[in-house]
């Protein structure tokens, strides 16, 4: 039986505890979210005592089940000051989950400040221990000590010194299968809520770990099956297929075409140097390059898609791992920057400072509209990212994300809802999209309703990017991504093939079904989608949220984005259609 | 008849308008507010072309109605994202009363950024002049190009490098009657929404002007004798009485008497440097020094209270007009800092900078906590005040407020409500002080509804300060400010006298009467104040405030406030009955 590890950083006590009724059901998202609204006062400051930080895994996470290493990490966020989630792949997650552990709630807050602690986890239990020799570096750095420590098969959940500086872009990082400081649970400033609980790393050793037990062997095989199937067949996701050999960042050259590619803090939504950090370009690279660079590099181990990517220096040497289209956009065409070699340097920053690299990218963006930066110039960029490392008072700011730049410099133009920087796909040229960013409880992500699928993809039907119609739509997705992929354990990449092929979503609940004895359907799991997203607006609503903060920046509605021209023209009543009670 | 001016700032045009039929009877506050709620979008951008900043006289403002020489300064605040109004005394306001106009409002917003204007008002209309060269220096050195220019008996309403740089503390500055720039609609950064429109100053010049109207001669002059008689008989306002020979600041001994006194970051109700802060101190040292020191001042031509001083070097010459309780205590005690000679140079500063002293000094309290520098550190003070002034990134975050320098920093300890930093009365000690901070529509505003009077000072009453029944309180407060004092043009100082001795309020409706040619009652100015307290709230409501909005900090619910040792603990329900409909 799996069991919740509650750690308390005000006594520094760890208890194992049983999983209560109410989330037996519940993993990932769904997990982290229900326990936030059901611990978390709404009101409470992000950073101070009575927020939490919990740390669950996906439904399958830990078993056989395909591209299912993944890690939800939920709380208050600083970023928006309402409920998040943010999720990684990397090594950690089935670690976690073998251990048994389903969630890990760490609450209260040490009285002394910037004292840090480590979280060891093991098979036979949980303790603190003093962290302080590992705070400060880089997580470069920070890292081979770790696992010099713990041994090289360590999961590691950890934060770098933007954490340790309670940024408000300051990601969760998860190692990756080569143990680099690479994969993060980004969004949303969940590393400075870590930070302000004064725990450095979560240290996970899943030997002789119980693992993870399945109710239903043959449903979950079925599933499994099924899923695998689809996702081998469907052209996005297939070996040999878009993501597997030109990255996340096949995208580029297709959203640029589309005239979406947000370019100049959302000035333009098509950049004259799209294809020079496309995913085309990334594939040549390597194979040009050679020595260690690759593409087709999967983040978490049972991933069958390999959407990732090591990107070489001109030497062959490693410069960074990963080159994701949301980075390479935000760090690149947003900040009118056309270079891999300098979007990579910046991701390796990002990574080592432990921050998120879509809000670092869009507070770059809104760093240079106040006059900071000129627009593509790269070296100063790169300035500006190790202003944020060494904590700064510019750094600060920056580090404190897009909104809290804006309003620094009294910037009018940020691209940002709910206080969260917007991803990679110009909500005024893809409206769906734009619904999603204003309605999502967790302010501008697109994760979490990834309507590119139909606006754009032609996946799941096809749909007019630019028609206004777009509530229904949204809250569709809404609850599909809640439960089918960000509380299964699934990454969201599967959604391609489970949407174009109704036996791929029938896999994910079949797999889920079998883990958790249950007889569900694929609309029991859309279901209880819903329900993870009603409760996450409640708090949202509980924290002072009211329907006008479901809306898109102001200047997004009087500002006309070429080449389409086009402004934000969904009417506020189909913005208001998605949480209608 | 007086007229509205109208200064569209993106075509660079004048337009004298008629007063529409339901503007007629308001003035100051009242009419602001009511311009805003009726023209500006509440979720627009505050800095953005939709927001709009208007200038309006109190009722009885430029008559001879004594201490009425009162601007309201109203608009969308970049500071709290609701609706805002400061108000000044100084020379301006009866300046622009005399010259028949009722309010100036600005919109727009000019397409070339970096430039600004003047607008030059007399008798013979409005035009708008380049004011490039009067542009990033000091106020000290500007004013005196400015007086220079257009002759010394101009009224000038600016801003400094603060609202040049778009910084959410910046105040509107109004000059005093020997025309330094020393008197601020200092709160919620009505300066920067004037920089965002490229509007440097406002030159007035009354000579030939109309005057103001007065319909029934009888009644106002009766009530003028009647509020005359009030004040001249109240301990408080009397000539010779506290606020006349001690000042504002012959609060600080009181206050920290009480246990109230905000020191070191609202982490201490009592401040061991208090009498060296003190209106008494302020007094001895204007004496000692000698030279152009002194206290009695008017900042405003026709105040009988004349509660303002000069405040001298120790060589006799002039430091700084003037040493406010607000500001000494925010500079002085909630920095840990006990000289009035820091203060003094740190008030300059503001001055000089044009900021509001009381956000600044919040925000330094703040910067404090975070580290920058000790408390009691005046020399670090004054370079970080320095910081704004020269728009460095650290001066940016502080030239931001106390939230977004907490924010930037990760300080939890902030304490504000909607954004803005709390004045010089400790919530936890003085409840009722506490509701207004938390209801108020302007966020934490000691002078929405002063409710020290019967709290503190005996007036109008006696009431415990530790009581936590304060909504009908609040709410009574809150009421009779918004018309009787903010609206009639009034300073918020007749209060003392009009509250205590009832033929002091009735003389203020009674010059009300005479100057609209009304029949109104004291009954009848404050339903008005209702409804326009009601009207701002309800902008507020539909810029996205809730009733979460209306709480204080957590950090004051769970952390004891010495002397004392008490926690904020009016529940919430009593916090939601001063605006229940």
């Amino acid at each position: 039986m799996s069991k919740i590890l509650r750690v308390n950083m005000t006594n520094l006590t760890t208890k194992f505890e049983d999983v209560p009724e109410k989330y037996k059901f519940l993993g990932g998202r769904g997990l982290t979210s229900a326990i936030t609204c059901d611990e978390v006062p709404p009101t409470c400051h992000p950073l101070g005592p009575n927020n939490k930080v919990t740390f669950a895994t996906g439904i399958v996470t830990g078993t056989t089940a395909p591209t299912s290493g993944r890690i939800s990490v939920g709380g208050k966020s600083p970023l928006t000051g309402g409920i998040k989630e943010a999720n990684s792949g990397g090594i950690a997650p089935q670690k976690l989950a073998r251990l048994g552990i389903k969630a890990i709630i760490v609450e209260g807050q040490p009285k002394e400040k910037g004292k840090f602690w480590l979280l060891k986890v093991d098979k036979n239990g949980a303790q603190l221990l003093p962290a302080n020799e590992f705070v400060g570096k880089g997580l470069y750095e920070t890292y081979p000590k770790l696992f010099a420590r713990f041994g090289k098969d360590a999961g590691i959940i950890g934060i770098g010194v933007a954490g340790e500086m309670l940024m408000s872009m300051a990601g969760v990082c998860v190692n990756d299968p080569e143990n680099r400081p690479s994969r993060y649970a980004g969004r949303g400033g969940m590393g400075a809520v870590m930070g302000s609980k004064g725990l450095k790393a979560i240290i996970l050793d899943d030997k002789g770990g119980p693992g993870v037990t399945i109710a239903n062997k043959e449903a979950f095989e079925t599933g499994r099956k099924k899923l695998i199937a689809a996702l081998q067949k469907h052209a996005i996701t297939k070996p040999g297929g878009a993501l597997n050999t030109t990255g996340t960042a096949t995208l580029v050259n297709v959203i640029n075409e589309a005239g979406a590619l947000p370019t100049r803090n959302f000035r333009e939504g098509r950049f004259e140097g799209a294809n020079k950090i496309s995913g085309e370009t990334i594939k040549e690279t390597c194979e040009k390059r050679g020595g260690v660079g690759m593409v087709g590099h999967a983040c978490s181990p049972g991933c069958i898609i390999k959407c990732s990517n090591v990107y070489p220096k001109p030497d062959g040497t490693e410069l960074v791992s990963c080159q994701e289209y949301e980075s390479v956009w935000s760090l690149g065409a947003n900040c009118g920057i056309d270079s891999l070699d300098v979007t990579g340097e910046l991701i390796r920053l990002c990574n080592d400072y432990g921050v998120d690299t879509i809000e670092a990218g869009v507070a770059l963006g809104v760093a240079m509209e106040a006059g900071l930066a000129k627009f593509g110039d790269g070296k100063r960029a790169i300035e500006l990212m190790h202003e944020i490392g060494k904590g700064t008072p510019l750094g600060h700011i920056l580090g404190s994300g897009a909104t809290i730049t804006a309003d620094t410099f009294g910037v009018v133009r940020c691209p940002a809802t709910k206080g969260q920087g917007m991803p990679a796909y110009e909500p005024r040229a893809i409206r769906g999209m734009g619904v999603i960013y204003a309605t999502s409880p967790m302010g501008a992500d697109h994760t979490s309703g990834y309507t590119i699928a139909p606006e754009i993809l032609g996946v799941s039907g096809e749909i007019d990017k630019f028609s206004l119609e777009k509530g229904d739509l949204a809250r569709n997705f809404l609850n599909t991504t809640a439960y089918c992929f960000d509380s299964s354990g699934h990454c969201l990449f599967i959604s391609f093939a489970c949407l174009d092929d109704r036996s791929g979503l029938e896999g994910v609940v079949e797999e889920c079904n079998g883990v958790l004895g249950t007889k569900w359907t694929v609309d029991d799991m859309i279901r209880m989608g819903k329900e993870i997203v009603d409760r996450e607006w409640a708090f949202n609503e509980a924290a002072g949220f009211t329907k006008s903060h479901d809306r898109l920046p102001e200047f997004m509605k009087y500002e006309k984005l070429p080449p389409h021209n086009v402004t934000f023209d969904v009417p506020d009543k189909e913005l208001d259609k998605v949480h209608k009670r």
